[in-house]
């Protein structure tokens, strides 16, 4: 318990009122657009044997919930969608059918500390195509994104590179082991956050040559159009078959893209973006949020295709992006793009009595009928009182219905927001509050 | 591991496919109609100090996922959504109005041996009006559930009773201590599954007298309309004040229901039912699946007014029920409300070659824009093969779109069903679409 009593975990979030109505419309926007691209749903559990969560995953122990059940076995919260996946498509090879095109939808945990917009339990969307590597998978993992954050109405760059062009940098620079190599992308995957001479204080600190950091400054300074870019790297690590094939796929990607009526600053061929998990093999996705680019990617991923075992054939490919629910929304609200007070309810009845119950129920459920959220007055609180709890509670409209004008056979509807009444006929009452909704 | 060598627990699901598709369809539908009612949306968080989750809530200590987490707190899962929203509700009091309408749809776990239908983690879907003590919030939680079944096509019955009935039949008997009260009340609970022998058996079995017997008998045997259900009971429980509260509280709620509009077998006033759970304080509510009355309750819960602690008063007054989501999917799965092949994707581009892609793109994104779901065929696999996917898939249409088709701006929408093609110009295609799928 904390110093009040309280009985909360910190790093655990409340959601509910005006941000949870609001949070439920973005995940329920972003879930149609998976389905506009054809991606189906897909859940799993949340418990997994310990060992195979931790196989393979570079996650540390710590961050891991993990605990002995009742029957002794090491068990663990999953922490991300992406190790689960590759738990059930190894044992449901066989009855896919592939590409296996999915997304999930629900909380991870990690038993971090808990931050500013850092939360040990929290939402996470996730898109997969497992079991194709064309050039085209990739195309759509990356092509979806700002139709999908259109629907939200979020302005956003998609920012593409590819880990074969890093590791083409690094062969160009011989840097020799794979774990040099993921040191090296990890400090280029800072860039973002301290610039390129933070880059290269890093490089420095892991002890990288002078040489190195020349090479990474001169990677770090490419920009320009697709063409520039895609001709500078080019230059800079074709030399390395790895690096070749990473530009040659990529000037693929940018030309599809480019045809298929995006708008340019949708997307940006950016040889900066690294991310950070060393599980990634091909292209590799981050999203800016425009209106306040320093808030990290909102959606991100790439190809990982050495990380989910085939049993026929070596390695299944997979590529795939996560859109991070609560970061997103947190971004939103610091932007303005979440309102201070929405409710999916639309219209109220004032309670005159339970005698008049009967009568509300039944003209509540004719608006219910056209899709009208509607509740009504609970208590035998005064009227006044009712007006103020709808007032408080953000309903546009509500409606009084009693013995007055149960005589005249009317209802009076108000609108709470200009405070204008009008009395209407109650055969009348479901179309005029449609009409007036849709106004 | 199992003996496959695989790394799944047993009593976790996975789900996918076309059953998932009808699950987030169905659970979506029923969202849909908790905002028709005025229920806001909440999330809580999933994992609470083990204490907490323990405390009064009847759930011992096997059926809990609990462990030292790395800080060394005793945390618990959640096995339910009650605790946590009495927890909620303690630390916010003075934040919410009441009355306070929420549902919170989410995971729970249980530490149970897992068998047909049963899980260690299920979603459940939560409705509750905290705040009221009134007869109109027992109505509307009652009320709301044969809207939102008829809103997934599942035909239901909402049998209703009261806890302070049944305390009016054990005062009546004179059973003394809350104890016995609740041992008399889970036997008649059991009534569904035994039958009245069954739960005269039990009640012997737990020592109560001859009399008791009798009298339970007396009471299981009551039925017929709602005015000859309430005044037998009347007569049975009417000397104890609690049976007396009891009735007239149940004969205002059937009066109100009665008389909003409902068809007569949507609602009864059933003595037999009981609910396992101690807390329950006046109406309880189950729900029959009508297609297999035998499924047990799919919809369940009651009024629980001595739960929730309020700082100024005592205790907040609330009503709520649960719909067991996994539960009510394997029952319409085994009364054949479930299809078998179900997709979301509604056309499928034939794919000839990376040259045409960026046509693909634009026109299933015209399609998108008209919120129809599309997908581009994935691989460089022969047309044929294609073909083999989308029927494999459920997809109802197949677009071809190739060199040939090009150069006459035209392109090929198969419908897959009946095997016949149309020829249709490209400008025409999405209205084409549309019509199609409207059909």
């Amino acid at each position: 318990m904390d110093k009040e009593g309280n009985r909360r975990l910190s790093g655990f979030q409340e959601l509910w009122g005006s941000r949870m109505v609001q949070r439920e419309r973005i995940m329920n926007s972003i879930i149609e657009g998976f389905h506009l691209f054809g991606f189906q749903p897909q859940v799993l559990p949340s418990l997994y044997l310990a060992e195979s969560l931790e196989k393979g995953s570079g996650m540390g122990e710590k961050m891991i919930y993990h605990f002995h059940d009742h029957g002794d076995r090491h068990i663990g919260l999953k922490f991300d969608h992406t190790i689960p996946l590759r738990d059930f498509v190894e044992r449901n090879f066989s009855n896919l059918s592939f590409p296996y095109k999915r997304y999930e939808v629900g909380n991870v945990w990690r038993a971090d500390k808990p931050g500013k917009g850092r939360f040990r339990e929290f939402a996470q969307m996730d898109v997969d195509i497992v079991g194709d590597d064309s050039v085209q998978a990739d195309i759509e993992i990356a092509s979806f994104i700002p139709i999908v954050m259109q629907k939200i109405g979020v302005d956003v760059t998609v920012r593409l590179n590819s880990r074969k062009i890093l590791s083409g940098l690094a062969e160009t620079g011989q840097v020799e082991t794979e774990n040099k190599q993921f040191a090296m992308f990890r400090a280029i995957d800072k860039f973002d956050k301290v610039g390129t001479d933070g880059v290269l204080r890093e490089l420095e600190k892991y002890g990288f040559s002078k040489d190195i950091l020349k090479l990474t400054k001169e990677y770090l300074n490419i920009k320009g159009s697709d063409d520039n870019v895609i001709s500078e790297l080019q230059g800079l690590v074709g030399s390395s078959k790895s690096g070749k094939e990473g530009v040659e796929r990529m000037k693929q990607v940018m030309r599809v893209i480019r045809d298929s009526g995006y708008k340019d600053e949708q997307f940006v061929l950016d040889p900066s973006i690294a991310r950070g998990l060393d599980y990634y093999t091909g292209i590799i996705i981050e999203t800016r949020f425009n209106p306040d680019p320093t808030y990290g990617s909102i959606c991100s991923g790439g190809r990982y295709d050495n990380f989910i075992h085939n049993p026929t054939s070596g390695y299944a490919p997979a590529v795939g992006v996560s859109i991070g629910v609560d970061r997103l929304l947190a971004a939103m609200e610091s932007t303005n793009l979440l309102h201070s007070a929405v409710t999916n309810t639309k219209v109220a009845f004032i309670n005159f009595g339970l005698d008049m119950l009967p009568e509300y129920s039944k003209l509540a459920n004719s608006l219910r009928g056209l899709g009208i959220s509607t509740e009504i007055c609970q208590t035998d609180k005064k009227i006044k009182d009712q007006f103020g709890f709808i007032n408080k509670s953000n309903i546009p409209f509500a409606i009084a219905y009693g013995p007055e004008e149960a005589a005249k056979e009317v209802v009076k509807v108000k609108n709470m927001s200009t405070s204008t009444e009008e009395e209407v006929k109650i055969t009348d009452l479901p179309i005029f509050i449609q009409k007036k909704i849709n106004e």
